[in-house]
């Protein structure tokens, strides 16, 4: 199976099949997106009578391209698939991807008995299928994407996705809290290969780190426990369920036609396979980064900086509800803010309300650093509290010099850490233009940000997790 | 008490004591805020040496103001409190609104007894006290503010706040998605006027037609349930609690100073009182939203439509998850569809699956249309699905005719309508600047816009709950 994968990822050769001089059809942007990225082997687009597609010659059938092809992406209507079958096999294609849809999941009998009888067909060929319905292979490192504006740096996050729509979510609202990719899977209907396939790949796979999962229903559920479990022993698996209730269910059946499992069976499975299980598109980007970006940690208890004093209600109130542990400042920390300031030492607790440190020579950043070094906190969340600085432009230059505060306690504290920053609404156009800058700054550091302390709560509560049971795991494990 | 809090809101001149010619100070900002905001009356600055502030006489003692003053806004150290409440009492000023703060929050013996004497002290002058430690009044229409860069223009929902930064947040944030306001009372530690005061206040005031309270702790608890009973007796009323956990009432302790309740305590009390219980910031503009925007309904049968295929299951199982009900499409409805587009009416469904509807004649804003329609929706979610047709600049029109039908529909449906659009994120400038145009056009056509399909549906449940729930009783009440 390995090397089925390896000929998908690493193919010596593209063929676009539909591809068109219509820059509005999926069958154009393939090729263009492949040239843009620079897929080191030759394109080949495959139109019945455009002599070049975008400066690279077409060919009028798969039959007439002069070298091997290894990769067909078909973009024809669906009922030409078989005939696209008996090219590839006379070719030596060794996979399809089948962006072409309108096979099962139409709802419509003999749209399903093609769909079975492109799969016999193939399988007879020996052509693994990638789909029917998806978008494809986003792959940065081999020059393969499916949207033109996704990163082109490769990163540590694998992703498999029935739904191409979640895939493209996951990568633009992850790509702008520094998020980067290994390999994106968008898989469809999955008529071939499957998510054990791909789970059992990203559980071997060095560049992948981190891996997210957006299941619709399992093919092989037997199969696909043993490889979620195993991945989830050498790497952090994000598993969304899709279809977890009836109308869900539903829903499913028209876009992947896939069998949507029970709700707490499938609960089960991934706590059980030492996944972790998460209810949003959101959440799963969010727990990817808290993954990909935080240190492993196994604790609990959490220390809370900055913002003013409703905002640290809040954060101990959601902190604790996500299940983290708001502590009490520990006698030696106090003692040493009697030091600095004794007007504020007693006052003071955690979260450690910015309001009351103005002035104060005991600064949110230093408290920050402090709760760093000790080893009662397991957990911190700096809020950056952008509300009262950035009410006029004069209180840029302090909410830099917060942020940049905050990166160096990340850099050099050996505990997870994550910064929450609000989202780029707001009324001045400066302060939209002050978000986003200071998003990228921490982005490109490599920091953790969510929007809501409620957010970052959840997905540290979760990476904390993670590493406990897997830690309980070695801890009783026999050498 | 009424008469107490028209003085509050209605008063003929403000002075501010402790005014500053410094602009990063808060007694220079006041005097700037009430200039700008355009408050009819005589502002009064007081300043030891200044002779003017912001171009206004200032005079070095309130008895040195030749006018009358209802309204004192404090910003002086607290040490001197007493004795601006013995000025105040010769000056015959009916309240103060003290921004003054480091009393009982302080968690020092002697701040705290400083507190308690300053009520003393007021209620023997008959002086009523707003506050200490907070931001006070926005009261729009009066020209009173506590920010310069809130909205001039006011509204009709009422907030009262023990938080100032949380007053601030839903402000800021609600106004980006067209809310605007009434009164929003930031009133801190509470040693006089409280949350029982606000809130009879906001029951009567014919000005505010959505209250929402940020609450950390009640000082009177029978005569605030009594208020709140009939507050949301009356309009909806949206209540989030600080200090629900045990590390949220130690941070409530040092910031209000509140005794904060127990959690169950506080769920049964609002439950009883019909009211409506959120649980974070976000929740809380969400809900205000839900009621200021969408058109009142009882059930919670839900149509969804917009967005690929992932989205779509997603809308599934988020709105089942937060309690609506996805109903399946009507018979009459799928014939309907089929003499529209046989191709697709078998296989579409609720949610209604945009990539479904390429090409075909029934688009996306028809189905709505349909379902605004139909009486089996109770209430409708529509997804922009920006993601794909804001790829390319191309996809600009599309979009922006997408939000202009949805506008159509919200305007004219019978049933409430909630559009779902992402937050401003995103990666390129154009992109930014389009999704802001789209959330000012449908904020200002008083459509409500949530940036997820789960915080839209758990608004408009909590919206149907209430409605339902506040039509059983009219229905049993007796005549």
């Amino acid at each position: 199976m390995r090397s089925d994968l390896d000929a998908l990822f690493h193919p010596r050769s593209i063929a676009v099949v539909g591809a068109s001089p219509d820059p509005e059809k999926m069958g154009h942007r393939y090729v263009r997106i492949l040239k843009e990225f620079g897929f080191p082997g030759p394109i080949y687009p495959i139109h019945p009578k455009a002599p070049d597609i975008l400066g690279l010659r077409a060919y009028p059938s798969l039959l007439d391209v002069p070298g091997t092809v290894d990769y067909v992406i078909s973009c024809i209507p669906a009922p030409n698939i078989l005939e696209l079958v008996e090219e590839c096999a006379r070719k030596g294609v060794r996979l399809i991807h089948s962006y072409t849809a309108r096979f099962r999941e139409t709802g419509r009998h003999d749209a399903a008995s093609l769909e079975q009888e492109f799969l016999r067909r193939a399988r007879q060929a020996g052509i693994r299928i990638l789909g029917p319905n998806c978008m494809g292979l986003y792959y940065p490192k081999m020059g393969i994407s499916f949207k033109h504006n996704m990163a082109r740096e490769p990163g540590t996050v694998g992703v498999l996705s029935q739904s191409g729509g979640n895939a493209v979510e996951m990568v633009f609202d992850g790509s702008l809290r520094g998020l980067r990719f290994s390999k994106v899977i968008s898989y469809g209907n999955a008529v071939d290969l499957n998510e054990a396939d791909f789970m059992e790949y990203f559980a071997d796979d060095l560049e992948t780190q981190v891996v997210c999962a957006y299941i619709e229903g399992v093919k092989e559920g037997r199969r696909f426990f043993r490889a979620l479990k195993r991945a989830a022993q050498r790497k952090p698996v994000v598993v969304l369920k899709g279809g977890r209730t009836s109308a869900g269910r539903r829903a499913v059946a028209s876009h992947t036609a896939s069998l949507a499992g029970e709700r707490e069976l499938w609960r089960a499975l991934v706590r059980q396979a030492g996944a972790v299980r998460v209810d949003t598109m959101e959440e799963m980007v969010d727990t990817a980064i808290a993954f990909a970006f935080c240190k492993p940690g196994t604790g609990l208890r959490v220390g809370v900086v900055g913002g003013g004093g409703g905002r640290s209600v809040a954060s101990a109130d959601e902190c604790e509800e996500v299940g983290l542990w708001v502590v009490p400042i520990p006698d030696d920390m106090r003692r040493a803010w009697r030091e600095l300031d004794p007007s504020v030492a007693d006052w003071l607790g955690n979260p450690a309300d910015g309001s009351i440190l103005q002035g104060s020579p005991l600064t949110v950043e230093r408290v920050l650093d402090m709760m760093a070094d000790h080893p009662v906190f397991d957990i911190l969340i700096a809020n950056v509290g952008e509300h009262f600085p950035l009410e006029h432009p004069d209180g840029i230059p302090r909410t830099r010099a917060t942020v940049q505060a905050f990166i160096q306690t990340a850099k050099r504290a050996c505990k997870p850490l994550a910064v929450v920053l609000g989202d780029t609404l707001a009324h001045q156009p400066w302060q939209r233009e002050v978000m986003r800058e200071l998003r990228e700054a921490l982005a490109s550091a490599g920091v953790a940000t969510f929007p809501t302390v409620r957010r970052a709560g959840l997905a540290l509560r979760r990476l904390a997790t993670y590493y406990r049971e897997r830690s309980e795991e070695h801890a009783y494990a026999r050498p």
